[in-house]
């Protein structure tokens, strides 16, 4: 369940539109068992009607299809004690698992039961975002021509070839590959890291790049720092499950690098003012060049490991192994599509900012009269 | 000039501390002339009384000596233009820097001089940054406990040894280096880094690393994306100058490791339940741990460079050198301490949701009864 | 749809609970038809487990027994032609209704149907604030011992006898009463005053009272514009569809007093420092004062006339009548349980802002703690 | 000390067009000598260059002549205690007064003596909003062609004709009444009321109303609680200090008034649609009509009075007489000046998500835009 604010009117959309990208978000391999019985049901409940938006908040149910397992272990009311004893799923999780929120999260919420936790802490919730992730793309495609793209570029120990950089044509092509990775031979040795990793019965990160393309210059500001778009995207791409670093353009490398070969120089065009290269990633003081944006995120391995981890009881305070959850060994390929989600979402209100407007033609006349106009094009 | 809200009453702090954070942000090999002929004067302008805070917004204004000789060509209020014309200084800059705000800044805001970007997306802004950080950290310290420390732990292609963690008992050490490294030799070769950068007019970029001791766990939320303290914590320091990335920990090593050797696992002492390492910075589920904080930035290289880059001037739209101001050949031992401050804003606001309180008394007596309370220490 | 951030841990709820109090929601003499063949179905969507609240976002759905009439009509996904072309119910309102959103909101949202708009500033969207209302006040109940009551104390033409103020004892007594107001004579001239609109097909507004007791001193604070509690809920209070004033204490009165007679002295008790009347409402300086909190709002007679009002048809910019909704005669009533959630969630926040914790038990702690350290009891 | 975020560039404004609003803030026939003696120095610390907004945000500073009797006693750094000791002015104010923040501020903040509380609390910060008035209301002006007028209509027991509403044309005429009064007769009858309460050692509250004229329609929106305009005005008046009752329009009157007779019908005319009267304030459904807009607020006698009120000694608990303060009799003309103040920071902040644009000449061209586009103008 989502609710997207501040959406302009008459942006298309379908509930089936919104269903082919919570389908994306189960994509890659190395996923585990529950990817394929899991089923997401999309709903909107409202800010929609006949296939346009309203112009009021767009509320999205995505349902599972396991919820019927689940119903009495997790219901809202209260529920008969005999039925509840009888349910071994019921059985309080008391030994917090390494990795996850568990043991944070029930010492802050005062739980001594980490299932209040885990179920929130839950890659399950990154469905709500691809969800109002959607609407976001169909606002930056329909009303000012932005198109996003992400692929993987590490997983595990192993890289796609560098500089590889895909545009919107290269859209389904990594979809197609098992791994969403644009350079074949690492996607083919990223499958063996999967499979030695599986029959390790450990689990792998890795790390995803996400570019946008056909973005005005001038979105976010240099003015404060909480208007800083690098910064605010820094916030939607680390709040991911997982997802522990963030950068712009390839800014660990350039770090390491000198001034004079990390700045992208300005040439005028017949199309106009571009960069002769793309290594901010584009931006500039926290705003938006005009040259695709390009933002990384750094992603852990998967906490819930087939192995023992050491705790403790939190009930006893003595020693245990971890409570033991089903595991994927692998959810890179699915967070580049969740981070494309929230990317979105941070250039959907950055623009909106920008150009006002509250239906779709009043922003791409905001939008056509900002680059008629601009001091230099 | 800064406000700062939300600060509960009873912090004691003086304009001397702040004046002293402020001096740290000079601190640093590889600075340009303008660090030491500036100076910044710090004024209190609200929010204390007789050293001590009183609940209201704490007004910090820190002037800067070099302003006279701007008061004309920044002048708030119109000026006799014969006057201005006088002033070479107020030539408009029509040749924006690759690297920095100017060119998108002109854009956005429909301004063919580069001055009103650049003045306000100037590194500058820091000191308002860390004045406001000093107030934070002094409530960390005086109702929670909580210390703060900073090093520099790659410079250019020198990095330190991997896995030296200072303490707070190293602050003055660290402070006393040329770059802010904890490692002596680390440190010589990077004062050779500068030496040569600056020997070929080029600039230099790094990382630092920003540690939180005796933080309480709890703090952050993992029930929203935007209540994660990680999630928080990269926008922070996203949003610093030239910050353009962020990791948690060591992530983007993390991300290329297994599951089984990349997360902490927990054991009970003595001293309350504890993790064998500490890979995670201190953050799970977007809360803290109890374990020390760890989070680093990456620097790029400084963009005013004393070579010339090739650029556009806005009024012709003819090819032409980049307008050139006076640089630093590294700030990075400075930006450490911005980040301290950035780090030390966050858990301050983080501090107050989780505890609450208006005064200093009151947030103790919040915190105790919490860990007093916690269902496993 | 609702969803309620911020929460806390352990505040004990059913779906009964917000059934019963959406049922408070429909009461009064002078509603339509609909109240009674439309029906409330509660459904919460998360936040809770077992009955009690988990710390993460409470959703809470209402659904409406109605809607199966509208669901081709108001069907978010896009709907074959034919079916919809059969639906007399589809056909565009092109009048829009004076003293409603339709016109303003088809202009800024740039649609030629009021449809869209008048669904969304359907007063049918205060069953959203009352189910999210009933979790505030579970958690200030139960956590700070707070009780709200509400009354009507002005209907058209009628008052109440002024001064009389319902205590938590009252509560059963005016949800019994046709009207919700205390006074019985007032009541029964009030549903005269009902009749004779009804008879005349006119519609009727007033003025509510809400009163909220054992709030502790100190809630909300002086220190900032938008902090200040009486400003906090006047927008709360304000934000009600067809509330158009709102005022602390008896403000419009107190204009036309002098100060010697305006404000309430301060002596001390057995019971600790009291005032001697409460013409303030409880609220001095933007925080409360420990004396029961006292807020009212009007209400404009309700717009949807069963009359006709003089309009254009936006398609034509022909002179036509109104559109006509099936209509109350007065919500006057409901009114006040609406104004009651919305104090509710005012004072929920500013509860959380000023004791912190994340649990039921945490709060009653730091809230025991804070009381017996004040400055004077 | 006051800073503006969001102000776009192109704005025209000198700090002599602050100070002269400042002025105005000290009109009005009976208040203290203080008004006199004291002077506003305005002093921009950022946001202009040379007359106009750089896009950054506007900072400025309104200095008190007479902060150096009172350098010591509030001196934020701490001061020899000797020095202070000799200071009478310095001695704790320990008799909280009735009708201000001090007591439940100490409770709050845990003070001991009421000068930190009464310090923030004062009404000396509305200077703070009229500067930064100052700035809404020249982007009102020049962006949108927004036109703000206020007047006094109701001064104790006095009230101004009804139905008398004031044009931009009225400004000078208006700011030239000693009461800021309209209507020359009830003007003569406030100065008598001034005159009686002064002798009775009394104060005054009244009604004051604003009027904003060339509001476009669609500013506001109806789709959620917090955007509705005329939610976000009331916590914007109700924030001002002593204001304690809001009404849209004449809410109060209205609420006891027929629907039949409440609302505003709409006709089609040479010059676009219009309503043939105004009793909605030019505001429905949260949104702004194109009607002026008219809101009002209640202002309670001043709290401080040339009499005793009987109050606690907080450090002994005896009875004792309220701390007493210089006193204005009434204040109601200067807090008409304050409420146009906020009634333009909510509007500009409304014009600007309308309109988004980060210079006049882009809110100019979206405005010119949109109203082209009306679906119905």
């Amino acid at each position: 369940m989502a609710i997207l604010e501040g959406v302009p009117a008459g942006v298309e959309l379908t509930s089936a539109s919104v269903a082919a990208e919570l389908a994306r978000r189960r994509l890659g391999y190395g996923r585990g068992a529950r990817m394929s019985f899991e089923q997401d049901v999309v709903e909107f409940i409202g800010g929609l009607r006949h296939g346009l938006t309203l112009g009021s908040p767009v509320a999205i149910r995505v349902g599972n299809s396991e919820w019927p397992k689940w119903e009495t272990v997790m219901a809202p009311d209260p529920v008969d004690p005999e039925l509840l004893a009888a349910q071994a799923r019921n059985a309080p999780l008391t030994r917090p698992r390494p990795g996850h929120a568990d043991l944070a999260g029930m010492q802050k919420y005062g739980h001594t039961d980490a299932r209040p936790i885990l179920e929130r802490a839950s890659a399950r919730e990154t469905a709500a975002r691809v969800a109002v992730g959607t609407v976001a793309k169909a606002l930056l495609r329909q009303a000012l021509g932005v198109e996003i793209v992400s692929h993987v570029i590490e997983l595990g120990s192993v890289a796609a070839k560098p500089g590889l950089l895909p545009t919107p044509d290269d859209f389904e092509r990594i979809d197609a590959d098992p791994l969403r990775c644009l350079d074949p031979d690492a996607s083919a040795r990223m499958v063996e890291e999967v499979d030695a990793a599986k029959k390790d019965a450990d689990t792998l990160g890795g790390i995803v790049e996400v570019l946008a393309y056909h973005v005005p210059p001038g979105l976010g500001s240099h003015v404060q720092w909480d208007r800083k778009l690098d910064a605010r995207l820094a916030t939607a791409l680390m709040s991911i499950q997982a997802i522990k670093g963030v950068e712009i353009g390839d800014a660990f490398t350039q770090a390491r690098s000198r001034g004079s070969v990390a700045h992208d120089e300005i040439i005028n065009t017949p199309d106009g003012v571009r960069r002769i290269t793309d290594r901010a990633g584009g931006l500039e003081g926290g705003m938006t060049t005009g040259e695709p944006l390009r933002v990384r995120a750094a992603m852990k391995p998967i906490s819930s490991l087939n192995r023992a981890l050491q705790t403790v009881d939190v009930t006893t305070g003595e020693a245990a192994t971890a409570i033991n959850q089903r595991s994927d060994v692998c959810a890179v390929p699915a967070a580049a599509v969740v981070a494309e989600a929230m990317v979105a979402l941070v250039l959907a209100e950055a623009a909106l900012e920008k150009f006002g407007g509250d239906s779709v033609p009043e922003i791409r006349r905001n939008l056509a009269g900002y680059l008629d106009n601009l001091v230099i094009r």
